[in-house]
């Protein structure tokens, strides 16, 4: 194998085990004679351009795996997505820094990015793999069961749905509870885990999946409020019209784009209060209560699955070892075998860049306001081992006294 | 001492440990011999004046402690507060279920309805002791060191802003997270524990207790961005200009308002995108995020204190032993004693009923933009032992080769 040095970037938003994928990385890339360094890029691809690198090779084991269990991205993210010309620039530093060896642990767009990168050394004739470590708490990358990230992020929604169930039975009324997710519901259909009795809430889920129509949306509000006396609903940030023009920008003056031109969903209350309010123009019910989960969901210290930590760590692992081992570049996907277990397989980098995958259809019920019990087997064995309890009063009434 | 029935009844927002609370007293009340019926009011004081009760006598040991571990107020909770002629009926009932030792879980309004039922039991010649249980996320009772159900919404305020503060560090903008609390800031003071290194976020700090300036806040949004390259801010909901005009109101077109005569401050994200949008405008920062921890903090499954479960659980053993042991109407107040013990005191009900406790002078920095050691080593023993470690790499970095 090629003599060099090893780099690893971390690159999109964090998620609360993408340091267990960096920490994997480095400690299998330890076990190779023919690895010199071990770097790691600040900021991502934004950071390799600029040549801002951390000697990795100097952190000790200690430290290495209390950083692994930090959320959020341990050497610094970005939302560069690069085009051709930037890709060139990462090549040329990689060049420079005899890098033989690059992981780059992110989503579709850092999939991307290994490719390109991998084609410019190709074309130089410089002997360069290109791995690419699956992260995303949005599940919404092609070949894969599902990504590393999503498992924590989808605990995250079910345990505040779980707790936002029992507050509005104590205090009932509309409560809207609004999720991350562009394109894939993935991470707002896991609010269904917060259900233990069948008449838990979320009583209502609306997905990207799904055209979303203000009026049928009413509907089943009236419906479910009427048959429970209360109403919680999951909807995802990415809800839109049957255009395609995303609900929240309705009501937006200003609509503010990021580097991708995606409209901007997070870090704003419009979409929850928006649906709030219609809830309580037209439908007349007054303690109506909406909530948007935002960054919250992504790196909260504490809430995190420990088969996500694990998968995090072997799938970076894998990732080492078809690298630096065997010289292979590509994605490793992680696919699911038996009920329940992993493998972990190298993909083509093709089949993961710049695709999207979304929930089957197989994981929405036919209304289209909630998920099917598929969804919910599919997700109960991702979500970790330790999830809390939760009880009712069984208790019978105590006949009345006045009120007979 | 008095055979007859006891009743149990929790009242206004629910936390993570008040069934803690609840099951305090029902366990508790089966020790003592003249204990006939141990009931459990649905939705507190309206579940009584309807005379919904649950026979807790009923209740196995093994599902008291399952809904002990479980959030939110198992019985049902209100927010009606009593008037006189409410707590007449509450009386008739009391009288007429024979109940004779009356527990209400709750908050400052929770105790004047104690008080004012036992003025009528005393004017009847009805032998009846009714005793307050605290609970409250605000923190805002007299006479208490702290009240349960604090603790535990801390330790997700800290929580959330620890990785709030992580992911912004990893991806640098500001970041506005607004937190419940109308008079009392000790909630979004929690936000503090969150930090470990000195460069950690929150960076700014915004309560109740202080007046708030736009253009002042602005001045130090512009001073910490300048430093850290970055700004994380805490922000009560409940902060207000110089007339006490809540900030939230200043967009609103509408005004909601509670029973108790409050504007409606939580489940809505307006005035974090009210913060946001200053920032964006008057400085000119391009990646600006708010969110509105709303319902979350208070009942999320799965992050508790332990420190917080336990004294739930004692204060209320406490309320029982006072109440059906020896006969005693009054509070049940948190004294801290040591570092770090507390001792449950029997207090007047009028020095807790309808009283607001603040955070006090010493809890904030001169600046009124941050809390102070003190504050900090006021919170740290309560938010429990077993806060999720953290850390960053500690590698030195790799030289240039092609910016040399």
């Amino acid at each position: 194998m090629q003599r060099g040095n090893v780099l690893v970037a971390q690159g999109g938003g964090p998620t609360a085990v993408i340091n267990q994928s960096l920490v994997g990385v480095v400690l299998e890339a330890r076990n190779y004679a023919h690895v010199e360094g071990i770097y790691g890029a600040l900021n991502g691809v934004s950071g390799i351009v600029k040549e801002n690198f951390l000697d990795l090779t100097q952190e000790s084991i200690e430290n290495l795996e209390r950083v692994a269990a930090t959320p959020s991205s341990a050497l610094g993210s970005t939302r560069d997505k690069p085009d051709r010309a930037y890709c060139q620039k990462i090549f040329d530093v990689l060049k420079a820094h005899n890098i033989r060896y690059f992981f780059y642990i992110g989503g579709n767009d850092s999939s991307d990015t290994c490719r390109i990168v991998g084609e410019f050394a190709k074309e130089s004739k410089y002997e360069m793999v290109a791995v690419h470590v699956p992260k995303t708490v949005d599940n919404d990358l092609m070949e894969n069961d599902h990504t590393p990230g999503f498992p924590s992020a989808a605990r995250f929604v079910a345990s505040a749905f779980a707790g936002v169930n029992l507050d509005n039975r104590a205090l009932p009324g509309v409560y809207v509870g609004v999720v991350m997710g562009r394109h894939a519901g993935f991470l707002t259909a896991a609010s269904a885990l917060g259900r233990i009795y069948p008449d838990d809430g979320p009583h209502l889920i609306y997905l990207p999946e799904r055209v979303f129509d203000m009026d049928k949306f009413l509907i089943d509000v009236k419906t479910a409020y009427d048959k429970h006396g209360r109403c919680v609903i999951a909807a995802s940030e990415g809800i839109h019209d049957k255009d395609g023009t995303p609900i929240v920008t309705k009501l937006m003056q200003k609509v503010e784009k990021d580097a991708h031109g995606n409209v901007q969903l997070s870090g704003t209350g419009a979409l929850a209060d928006l649906l709030c309010d219609q809830v309580k123009e037209k439908l007349g019910i007054k303690r109506v209560r909406g909530d948007t989960f935002g960054y919250l969901q992504r790196s909260f210290l504490g809430v995190v699955s420990d088969v996500d930590q694990r998968e995090a760590r072997e799938s970076a692992q894998k990732a080492a070892k078809v690298g630096i081992g065997q010289g292979l570049s590509g994605s490793i996907a992680i696919k699911r075998v038996g009920d329940y277990a992993v493998e972990y397989q190298l993909t083509d980098l093709s089949k993961i860049a710049a695709k999207t995958r979304v929930m089957p259809d197989e994981h929405i019920n036919a209304a289209g306001n909630d998920v099917t019990e598929a969804f919910k087997q599919y997700l109960r064995p991702l979500i970790g081992t330790t999830m809390p309890d939760q009880s009712r009063l069984q208790a019978p009434k105590v006949a009345k006294v006045l009120h007979k």
